[in-house]
This record gives structure tokens, C-alpha cells and sequence, in this order.
């Protein structure tokens, strides 16, 4: 058994039981973000929120042990995805990341942006020319020093 | 000549006159998000545009004329980028990607966030602990129809 | 179970059964073209269309269940397609990409032809030196706009 | 002196005098998709429409020789496109190249659509929710043979 | 089941009962060449040589079936070669390629050598000083053409 | 100075004066495949044959040196071909490997059809459906011994 | 069932025996080093030598056929390798490989160390600072030849 | 200046002055393979070697120290070679890697044969059957340690 | 059964009991960072330290012998790793490799830092800006020498 | 002009001279490793620490504007290094790179020892058996957190 089985068993489980990611967030006490990550096999739980789980999706005590265990990170099965909605993401990436570094380097310094001590929120925008999807990511600016 | 000399020739004259990317942007009028891409060769300005950054960078006709024709894009020499702020966003794409998936789908339905009809916006949080960067991304919900 | 077990079975069906994909498409009430796609796992079914497949292959309900679930999209197996036909459309996009961005942004300006919000014909034309496969594409433009 | 060396020289004289491929295509008498291709190095000149392109970008004699020379082909920098314009070409291939496959072989039975035995044509179709570039491509069907 | 489930058992069954593909393609009436890539997985059979191929290796009528559809071509694990003889023939395309191409156009204009109306065939010359493959290669010419 | 500035010479001189590689094979004495890979920097010249390439391309007394020295094979840019004449011969081994694999084992026991003590011959064959190239290759067969 | 599985089950029964490849290869009659590759997936038995190895390793009667058909050879799992022992000599190619190629072009004129109708003996050198690995490699020239 | 400069004026010099690597090596005073190495810019000389060198080659001052320098090793353009020549030993690396593992360490236990407390011998073996080349290869076993 | 069968017996064993690598490390009577490598299928153990785990795991006979082969070493299964724990690892490679290399050349001279005799120690230290992971890498230096 | 222009002015200048990185190190009152990762294009200086690097190595005013822009990083040539001291420090990460995650995790919990807020210390440690460079290293520990 590995963290992969719990994953594939959460995800059948949801789909047969025509689950949110919003509800089972609700029930973690949890952000959907940071929910929904957990459950795809990339964060790591505490035994309450293993607990929790355990109950909404029918996991053995060794399929709770599991999600208490740091995973192996990395959800994408290839280096450039090919999923038209993940895709644009990395285009992103790819289009402005130079523009996205000069930035961040003019405000803050030499550094990065941490995707550790970081949080994102996912929101609809109605709109009359269409719905706009809005994500705000932060991320604390961690500098490079001189040693 | 082609558009990456005008890149580079702009890049040099900015670290030669210690110019800053918010400086630019305000005089051409847009954001400091689009300014800089245009900069960098990712996007496409009009001739008042680049007549502006003609006379701040000193570039002669032709030159200007490049700026007004649309480039090839993508900012980045190799797939996975080896640059460490902007492998964190690779990061954040390969970590969260399903989980960004999955919630946009769970809200929208079958379709894509745009990276054409998006805008971006980078700012500086302080925070005691240490300050963060807030990144606000808008893109326009497009959905898959049949036909 | 996930989707690729349900496109198997679909495909296995289908081979044994010997069906066309235009006599299902005729069922589903669609296009044979996304019907295909429906089927091969690359689109999305209501709960009619799922019904109506799920007679047609004998699938059970959490079967059709997942007909209804986005599907992680991308049907090749490698970057490059091995297989002769699919490839002649990656080297018209390899062979043409650049025409093809050229003509675009004459007509357009910059932004792009929507993958999305697209849709596709493929017919037969008779001809007395060889029959030949006619294909129409068709996708929104989506200019790149300033912010 | 090489091919590339041409292509580079045609295009730094477009962008300086603001031609349009429609324009050059006219006076070469092709259109203007093959025009762009031949002009991009991807495609091989008569004398006479050398001598027409030798005219418009003020071409040498050897210049005007090597557009008829057949040219190494293959227009991209790297395989997978990061040209968000060509690589929505990308993803329709990735997307629907089973589907393409299916049906051709349905219709035709085992072999291929010609990439030689080739032509396209882009337009601009007027819409009311956001004008459509429209593509027709049409190719020779060569079958498999046993032998 | 798949194509992929047939080719197993067809080769698993060739070593268990000793048989040469020579004696199989006579039974099949197909050059050893041709009836070789069948049953690898490349071709496509007709109704009747899939009932001879059924009777060879013990196929139901459902495995009969696959062998009349179409596959997904490419017979390769990797897009490199590994296996000694099949490189030499890599080898061959990389090293001769350009001198491939040189000739070919010298002689026939800008076009191709088909790989589909292509015919092989294989066979031993003696030779005192060691005996010889020999291999003869015949593809259709596709010129070209402009639209 | 090094072989790829001698080949990329002979191409310009080539495309300036209007040659065949036929003409220049003949002067050399040698067969025009075997020329033209010389020439493309792919095969290694003796003092003779590198004064009559000399005289042709007027060459100085160093660069008919670097004919003579052994060069770097390999002509291709990419590993996997992107010009559509090349990638056909590519294809080819992508598709018959095994094929050609399992035949030449049948009938020499295990070993090689060798890249080296090998040659080739192109040549047109007249056909009123199309024109046809056709190629002989003839290699010796190396067989594995055990030790 | 397929070579792969024999391999699999000789290696598995050399583990539980605890059997040496010395010892192996003496009972086969063969070197220790063709005996290991022949053991590990790379080489073609006899049908005698087939029925030693099958005595050795319990193998049943199609299993030992298998040992008699040619393998599919490469027996790393990645193009570069990851185990420390076997990049050592990827590293001497890579580091070494244009020294080796001069030295034996300027020995031998054009052509190739044959890796076919070759041979390798490793061995152990005592030396007080730290014994040493000694490896013997023979390999037939063989010269390019114009045609 | 960098290393490869000198590399580059060193086999130029070597070609146009048709010097053997075997006389440059007894005027350095070691072996053949390893001061052709140092000259393809792989190995780092004493100053008295630059000297020496410096005096076959004309190098100046500066690019005599270059020699004196630790390089960045790794001699091929490509991860896996296009030379037919270099190309054989990688395959004897993908061919019998396994083999070579499993004997060294049958007779070493874990560890590795070094690749830096290494050294190489290259010779030509006469053979009526045509000649060998021969290779001994010898590098100091490391073994792996507890810790 | 291959090693590979036992790393992942020990791993479940482990999660399901809730052992610590810290306390596994005591019983085997090496460090902590060996052990952690010799359970992950990396070392390799003497036949006591193969019982010791034997007891902890309830590993079968023939499961602690496969622990005494050496095994096929790399632990990562992509070349650049996507779990941010370990790519902040290769990020420190591909940042500071130059570095590292010009330092231990000045102190060194040209050679190399032993990845075989080696080892590692890894340990917290208390900060109350936040605790560090303090690293000790100690490797024998290998120097090249001349032959 | 870039920041590569600037690093390899500093390297040429600095064999030219034979000075060591401890002695600038010394000068410009910092580290040598970090020093070093300065001058080789991976860190940012303040215009103090480029004034002084200007004095050794003789840089304009403008060079030391580029010493004080945050540099794209990365600073090999590929994905895998080819050079071996720097190969063993990949090798480290690839053979231990599980062990680490495990035993940082096991100490620490989930998150990741930091390559921003990072020290590193290289030094010389004298052995009887052969001298060993020491390495320290030394990172924040960051955690996730859940949000």
C-alpha cells in the first residue's frame, strides 16, 4: 500500500458519491484549496483531519495512517502538461515568468517567492462579457543573503 | 534585426541608466505587469506606444517599428525553469495543478481560465513575520461547447 | 475505475459489436466528431448522453457516472505521435506553425484562435485522382488586450 | 550564406517597409498562405517568383538562387510550441488526434491524410459574440497497400 | 482486450510451437515482410487472413475481430533505439539523412518518398567474404505542389 | 577552422555556381550517394579526391586538409527529424523495426545488418500512376559469437 | 510469457541459491561474462546451453525456448544511467569518447571498433593501495569503404 | 578567452601541420590517451606541459594557462552520440551494463570501478580475419562503506 | 521478487507500526542516514544487519538475502525531481555547482569529491528565527593522474 | 551587453592573473563560496562589493551596474551535469535523495530545507588515507501550513 492507493480510493469514492471538494472542506475545517491538495496526495494530514477523511470516504486505519505520512510531491504525469486548463497555467509561467521575476526583484530584492509559506484562493467573478476566474496567490518573499 | 536584439537593447539601456520597470510603465501609461512583458518581448505595442519607449531607450525607427509587430512568445531557454523564483511558480503549477483543476471544474463546469483575456497584479504585503507577495490573477472562464 | 477503464470497455464494445462511431454519434444526437472524442475520454456527457451510451455499451451507472466527470485530456501516448496519420497533423502545425501565427496577426492583431471555443468538420471529397479528407476548423479569436 | 540567412533578410525588410504577406502574395500570384511559407524558408521558389520576391526585398542573384533550393524544413524552435497562438495548434493535434484517426479510418480505411498533397486557407468570418478564423485544410488520402 | 493482448499471444504462441514467419505468411499469402508487421501489430487484416492467423494461433473470433482494426502504429519502446541491429538502421538515417534528402531532391524536385504506397524486401546474398542483407525500399514520390 | 565551415563552403559554392552533386560525383569517381555525404561532411576524403573537390569548390590547401580528417558524424539537428522527406525514413524504422528485426534473425540466427561495410543506391523508377524512388541498401551481416 | 520473465525468475532463484555467476558460467561452458549477459536478457542460447541453464534454475521447457529466441537488447531503464557503477562508464564514453575516437582513426583510418564480434574479460589486480578492476575489451576494426 | 578557444587552435594547428597525437605525446612525456584527452580540452597539465605545448602549437602566454585550469569535462554534443564510432561503446555500455555490474560486483562486493583513478590503453591487434582494436581499461575499485 | 518488492515491504511495515528511522537505525547499530538508504533499497546489508531487519519487517529468508545483493542504485523517478524537499537539493547542484567546483579545484587540484567513500550527517539546529537542517557532507578526494 | 559578458570577463581576468578566489573572497569581506557563486553569475552585489570587484578585475562602470541586477540562475549547460565533480553532487541527490526527505521529514515534519535563506562551507580535512573535502550545509527549515 502507498499514498497513491489512498488518492485513487478518495477519488472513486467522490466521484460514486457525488461529492464537492467544497463539502468534504467543510467537514476538514480547511480551505477547498488546500482540501482538495490534501486529498490529491500532496499535503499532509493530522490524525483529526485523517480522521475526518477516514469518515467521508470509508478509510481503514492504515489508509489514515497514510495521509499523516509527508508524500512524495508533484500531481502532473508530465514536465509540460497537456491538459488545456493546466496548460494555460504553465503558459503563464512560460510568457511572464520573466516579467513575474523583474517585479517581485524591483519591489523586494534579490529572493524568491516562497511556495511553501503560501496560500491561494479560488473565486468566481460574474461578469456580463462572461465569468472571470480570479486566484490570489501569496507567497512570503524570502531574500538571499550574503554568508 | 529582430525583435530579441530590440529586447536586449532595451535591457542594457535600463541597467545603464538604473532605470525602474514602474518608471517605464508609467509613461507609457499601462500597468507595470504589461509594460514589463512588452519589454521583455512578449507583447505587442502601438505606435504611441513605441514611440514612448523610443525616446526613453533611444531606439531609432526600425526598431520601434519591431516593438508594433506581434513576437514570438515564450520568456524562458529551457522547459523546466532552472531560475529558482520562477521555478517556484513551475512548482506551484506541478504541485497544485489537479487541485487547481478540479475546483475550477467544480465552480465552471468543462472549459479552461484564459491566459489571453487575464490580467495579473503583483503587490507587496508587510507582514511582522516577514512581507509577502500578493499575486492577484483574472482570466475570463472560457467553456467547451458541442457542436 | 477511472476513465481509461471506461473508454476501454467502450472501445472493447465497440470492437466486438462492430458499431461506427457515426451510428452512436446519430444516437447520442451530436456531431460524430465529439462524439468520438466523448468517447475516446476527452469530453464531458450530460446525463442523457451518458444514459444513451450506457445503453448502447452496457455500462453501469458509475460507469456513465464517469462519462459525466471532466476527463484529464491528451490522447497520445508520446510528445511526438508514432503513428503515421496523427503525425501528418503534427507536422502540418511544425511545417505551417509560423504561416499560420503570420497570417493570424495580419488579419487579427495579436491574440489567438481559441482551442476551446472551437469546433471541427471532417468529410470525404470524391476525386477522380484519389478521394481526399476534408477538414474545417473553427475557433474564436481572442485578442491579447493591454492592463 | 544559407537559406535562414534569406528568411532572416526578408523579414527584417517587411517589418522596415510595413509590408503585408496579402500584398506579397498578390504580386508572386500564389496565395498568401504559400507565399508566407515560401517566404518563412519553408517552401521552394520557380526563377520567376524569385525574381518577384528579388524585386520587392532587393534580393542579390545568389540570395534569389537559394529560395529555390529546397529548404530544411520544420519552422519551429523547439517541439512542443510555446507561441500560445501555435500551440492552440499543438493542442488540437494532442486533443483530437485520436478522434481525427478514428474517423479517417472509418470513412477510408487503413493509411493516411498527405501532408504533400496539401493545401489551407485561413479567413476571417464576421460574428456578432467575436469574429472566427476559419481554416479549411484538405489533403490527398494515400491507403496502406499490402504487398 | 486490446491489439496489443493479440500480438502477446501470437508471439507467445510462435515460440512455443517453433514456427518461422516465412511459413506463416506463406499460409497467409503475404510477403514475409508484410504478414511480419501484421502480426507485430502495425497492419491491418482482411476477414479471411484473420481466420487463417486464427486458426495458426488459436485466436477467438473477438481477437479475430481486433486484428481487422486499425492499430495505433509504432513499434518502438523508445524513441532512441536500444536493440544493436535496430539502431544500425537509426544510425543509417542519421548519418545519411541529408544525403538521403539531397538526392532525392536532385532528382525528383521538392516532394517526398512515401512511407505508406512503400514496399520492403529483405533477403541474404552470399558472399566468400561474409554473407550480406540485402534490402530493397520502394515509396511512391509526392511532389510538392503550390496552392 | 574546422569540417563544418568546409561543408557549409561547398553548399554556398554549390548553390552560387548551379552544380549537381551528380556532375561533382562523377569528376570525383566515386557514386553520387556516397559524394554528397562526403560533401556534407559525413565521410573522409583521400588527398586525391580532396584536390579534385578542391579545384571544384576552390578550396584552399587547409580545407582540403579537414576533408581528409575523419569528421563527427551525424547530420541532423534534432534527433527526431522535423523536414517531412527525412522524418518518412524515420517513420519507417519506427513502424518495421521489429519487422526487420524478426526477419533478418530468422533468417542469420542473432547479429546485425552492419551501418558500416554498407551501401546504397537511389534511383527513379518511371511508373504513369507516379513516379517511384527507389533504394537499394546492402549491408554485411555481423553476426554475435559467444567468448 | 516473454524474456523478460525468464530473466526475472533466473535472477529470483540465483538469489534464494545463492549461486555466483563463476559458478554459472562454468557449468555452461562459456566465459562468466557472455554467460551473465546471456543469463541477463542480452544474448541468444543453444538449445544445449538452454537446457544447462534450465537445469540450474528449474526452467520449464517453453521458458528454456525462449533462452533460444533473439532478445530485444538494452537492459538499462533510463538512456543516462542512475546507478553509480554503470555511470562510471557512461562517464568515461562521455569524458573520453572524441580521445578514443582520434586514437583509433589515427591507427586505423575511418571506421569502427565493432561492439559485435567483440569480447571483454574483467578481472581483479591486487594493489596495495586499493585493488583495482581490470578490463580487457577486443573489438574487430571495421573501415568505412567508398562506393 | 575560454578552454575551448584553445582546443579549437589546437586541432586546427594539428590539421594544418598533420601532426600524429602519438608524436605530440612523446614530447609531453605520457601516454597517448591521456595528453590526447588534455588537448581535446578534457585533462588539466602542469605548467611545464603548457610549455611544451605551448611551443608545438604556438599558444601565447594566456592560453597556455587556460591548459592549467580544471575544464568542465564532458566531450560530446549530445547526451547520446550521433558518431557511428563513439556511438558502439555506448552501446556496449547499454548492451552489457548489467553484466559488467553483476560480475564486479560478484567479485567486489558494492562499490564502483572508478572512472578519475582510472587509466585507459588503446591498440591495434593484427588479425588475418582483419584487424582488432584493443582496449584495456583500468580503474581503482571503491568500495561503499557503512557510516 | 526483486529488491525493489522488499523496499516497498519495509515501507508499509513502517507506516502501518509507526516506527522511526531514528529507532530502526539503533537496532541495525549504524547511523541513522545509512540505514535510511539501506531500507530504501540503496545499500547493501551483511547478513546480520539482513536478520536484524528481518525481525522488525517479518521479512521471509529469502527477502533478507535479497537485502545482502547489491542493489540497481537511484532512488528518484524523474531526472529533475518534483518533490520540492528534494529539487531545493538539485536547485543547490544547479546554482552552486560551478561554485563548488572552482573551490574544491583551488584547495584540490583537478579530481573529485568521492560519492562512494563517503557520508552524510544530517541534524536541527535550534534558531529562534526559525530552526535550520544542518547538513555534513564528507567525501574522499580522488585526484586525476596523469598515464 | 549582459551578466554572462561580466562573468566571463571576470574568469579570463582571472586566470590571466593566477589569482584565487580565498584572495578576492578576502577582498570583497564575505565568504568564499558565496563570493565565488558572485562572481559566477548566481548572486547580486551591492554596489560597495561591485566597486570593489571592479577595482580587481578592471570593470566599467557598467559592468558593475550588472553585478548589481539579480541574475537569471542556473548555472549549467544541462539538465544532467556532464562534468564528474559536479556529477557526484547530482549522484548524492539522486542515490540519498529519498534518505534525506525521510529523515528531514522524520525530525521536521512536512516542508523543506531552504536554497534562499542557505550557507554553505567547503573545507579541507587531512587524512592518512587520503585527504576529504568537508561540506556544510546549512538551511532554514520551512513548513508547510495548512490554509
Amino acid at each position: 500500500m502507498n499514498r497513491n492507493d489512498v488518492t485513487e480510493k478518495i477519488i472513486t469514492a467522490k466521484v460514486a458519491n457525488g461529492l464537492t471538494w467544497e463539502s468534504i472542506a467543510a467537514k476538514v475545517g480547511q480551505s477547498k484549496e488546500w482540501t482538495t491538495a490534501l486529498c490529491l496526495g500532496q499535503m499532509t494530514a493530522t490524525s483529526e483531519q485523517a480522521a475526518v477523511l477516514g469518515e467521508i470516504f470509508e478509510l481503514t486505519g492504515e489508509e489514515q495512517k497514510w495521509l499523516q505520512i509527508v508524500p512524495y510531491k508533484g500531481s502532473l504525469p508530465t514536465a509540460i502538461p497537456t491538459d488545456p486548463l493546466i496548460y494555460r497555467w504553465y503558459e503563464v509561467v512560460n510568457v511572464y515568468g520573466t516579467t513575474i521575476k523583474e517585479l517581485i526583484h524591483e519591489e523586494f530584492g534579490d529572493g524568491i517567492m516562497s511556495a511553501i509559506d503560501f496560500k491561494m484562493d479560488i473565486s468566481r467573478e460574474s461578469d456580463p462579457k462572461g465569468d472571470r476566474v480570479n486566484v490570489v496567490l501569496s507567497g512570503k518573499f524570502l531574500p538571499y543573503k550574503t554568508f
